[in-house]
């Protein structure tokens, strides 16, 4: 069901790769509401994925940029503002990637050049998009913007890794950035923190199905699922929720307030 | 602007006053966005406000029911299982009231009486009403509530006396009763935490003034409005936020993760 | 082993019922210290315990009060400032009773009478010990007060029931008392959240072993002990953490930062 | 007043630079209450500051490392595996910089090079010395490590720049590297959020007048000196607190936790 909740707006969407990502279900959800946009990618996703397709469907351009290319997010934003004739009024940054979890190193035998690589991706990408932003007033007043996060960013999970660090750190310039940006064009930067979601990333983690497994028997409510997730970015683009800022907010089917279920005990007691 | 975002949603909502209430401008968003609602309050509420103005635009009945007597709630649900010819779909509980802070006595004085007294009224009568209605089934599967809140569960905020406690533990019932009621029926179950609002109660608490002007300087878009807080609160009563439960969410342009501003800072320097 | 940490300073425990009892250790390792005690329960508690071995290993005078009574509280007072000489350096609030926990009611069932008397005895007598002792200005400049809390303030645990809303307000009650004490007479004013711990208020709790060994496997220090707990309490009775107030510590092996642990994860997979 | 708290144990305290250092006070606490310690920093500040003058008073070795190279790390623990013939029982991690803060460049606007360097120093500087130390089982079991952190890894301050980033990612290193350093070998990782303080690394943050006025007033004890903070971090070294682990420690009276206080109001009213 579709409320015209983006109508008239514009946005650029990060990190759309195939049909299991959250981005990809937020590009086609953003269109039914009404809004038109841009999608962008890293150029090997662009080579690898199937984001023509999904390209032809929003009827919205794909422009490659490499996040960690200042020049690249400069072209992005130039085109971006060619193409809507001003600014955008939405982002989503859903981008994350570690070499460390890649190469199956564990957190504490970490190699730091691959920690700078994956922080560089997956954090610092998003102060670049903002500050590009700043720079080419490439954004709208009360635009919005969001970055997928996890719940690893506040308490251990073992398997994730420096996406755990790249993660808090992602958070933190969502709200140190949301500090500048509101006050100077009431831009709001907020994290999402989503359930363990069957991506293509998400699937990359080391023991990932008992994971979400332990995940749904933890959330009251369930995993969320990536579509669930779409519909909740579609709320947080809208002009609805325009004081909420620097902020995570969590979409997790209550995972992150439980502190034990009944269905985990029982487990426990196997 | 309106999206039909609640299309077929019946909801009930709890404490509207007077044209200034946050409860009297969802009650208008909700309608807006296509519910159909009852309005309840207190019955001394009810004679001095100005309910019926609100109940003849809204098109909606309105029950009274004292918060803090199980019959009373047993009644509105009664009444509202006939009205609507089956469950509800939200409701909002905006509802507070210290006798302390009415009295002037300052938090380290307070009178236990009082304390047992507002305790029950702000806080209880969150879980009174959804044992109520857990009992009587009368909240439909997908289920929203939201109570409002203040950042005043978190941090001290000296003035607002034990109307800090009493958020504390309404927070705590929504979390504790949105594992059960999750978990039931797939009720979810937030709270909002909302911007110092210059509403009946809000003027209530002493040095709101001060409060209000340091809130404004301190929040990167400023304070939210009592209608933002409505906008708000429909997307979380709408379809599209229905894994988010258990959580306090701030609604407060950015107050809250904001440790200074320039703008404080200057005013110190003064 | 001793360091005399407390050497010179005078206390009042409250709540120690039996050897398992938290408060009964952090009384032995109080007097360890070089601290002279004061110990203090309920009457009942005082015919059921075994409170007078303690009273004699401490050399301690015990004084019954009714928490819920604030002319016990200015009795108990009165009788510390006759013994002591004076005010007191530090205090320890191990109270905690649910009466719908111990009829076997269910969290979304609760009876409020049952509820408010948990309440006064569980969370309001911090605020009256605190309260009586302003006024009596009965605690010494730069004093320590330290209530005991559990992470169900912060997280849902099914069983916990109502003692999770009276943690949450007493938390909060630290943290408001700390503020108009500090400022008043610089008494500092947090909370402990210790792990699950095997005393006679901890057995009550339905469910109680699977919890505990869940607790276990999710720590990566194990659960803290009751002997840990007593160490912990003393550095913060002590002159060397004047400036910790208002915070609710865990002391926990880890439990309270960790999402999921490798034991945890293959139990799952079982 | 000493207390032989440490009595017997072995240290290494990161970040002396002169008097007015957190790190130096630290030594002095550590030695008085009977730890050995050696001290270490950059080669650069060994002669900059007045190190010698501190290793003479407490007798301990200096030993330079550039704790952005590895190898100097494996030459530290190589040569404190010599001199205290065994591992050591706490560390004391009081290390940070950020270039873009020295340049006086905005948030918004920081260069990248600089902000990988800043990170390098201050955030994973604490990973690389516990994963060199766990190499080289160079920490003992229930060993302690710190790191000192600030307020702005949760809340905003504008003019601290990506140190709040860097303190944010420092944190979730303490929690990490404490899931696995503690199921390994029992040693706890946490940091101290400690109050603004007029440290040669504190003052070169802009504005840090009126911020330290600021958390002056904010604070319901006034902020905590670096002598207090010294006294509480021997607490967290010390046998009393082993269960204490993956924490963020707030030390600045009352400051974290308080909304707003008499004082602030008033000067808001100006």
């Amino acid at each position: 069901m579709a409320y015209n909740l983006l109508k008239g707006k514009k946005g650029i969407i990060f990190g759309a790769l195939n049909e299991q990502s959250i981005a990809w279900k937020v590009a086609q959800r953003a269109v039914e509401e009404g809004a038109e946009i841009i999608l962008s990618n890293a150029p090997i996703a662009l080579r690898m994925g199937e984001l023509n397709k999904l390209a032809e469907q929003c009827n919205a351009p794909v422009i490659g940029a490499d996040v960690t290319n200042t020049d690249d997010i400069v072209n992005l934003f130039t085109k971006s503002q060619e193409h809507f004739g001003g600014g955008v009024d939405f982002i989503l940054h859903s981008i994350g990637m570690s070499v460390n979890v890649r190469k199956g190193i564990s957190y504490p035998e970490n190699n730091y050049d691959f920690t700078h690589k994956g922080l560089d991706i997956s954090s610092l990408s998003l102060h670049r998009v903002l500050q590009t932003a700043m720079k080419m007033d490439a954004i709208n007043e009360w635009g919005s913007v969001l970055a997928l996060t996890y719940i690893a960013a506040q308490r251990v999970f073992p398997d994730y890794n420096d996406m755990a660090d790249n993660k808090a750190y992602l958070e933190s310039i969502a709200r140190n950035f949301g500090y500048y940006y509101g006050t100077k064009k009431h831009v709001r930067i907020n994290t999402v923190s989503q359930s363990p979601t069957r991506t293509t990333a998400g699937s990359g983690v080391k023991g990932f199905d008992g994971f979400i497994n332990y995940a749904e028997k933890m959330s009251p409510l369930g995993n969320a699922s990536a579509d669930q997730c779409a519909d909740y970015c579609v709320t947080l683009f809208s002009d609805l929720t325009k004081m909420v800022t620097m902020q995570n907010l969590f979409h997790d089917g209550g995972f992150s307030f439980t502190g034990v279920t009944q269905a985990v005990i029982e487990q426990m007691e196997k």
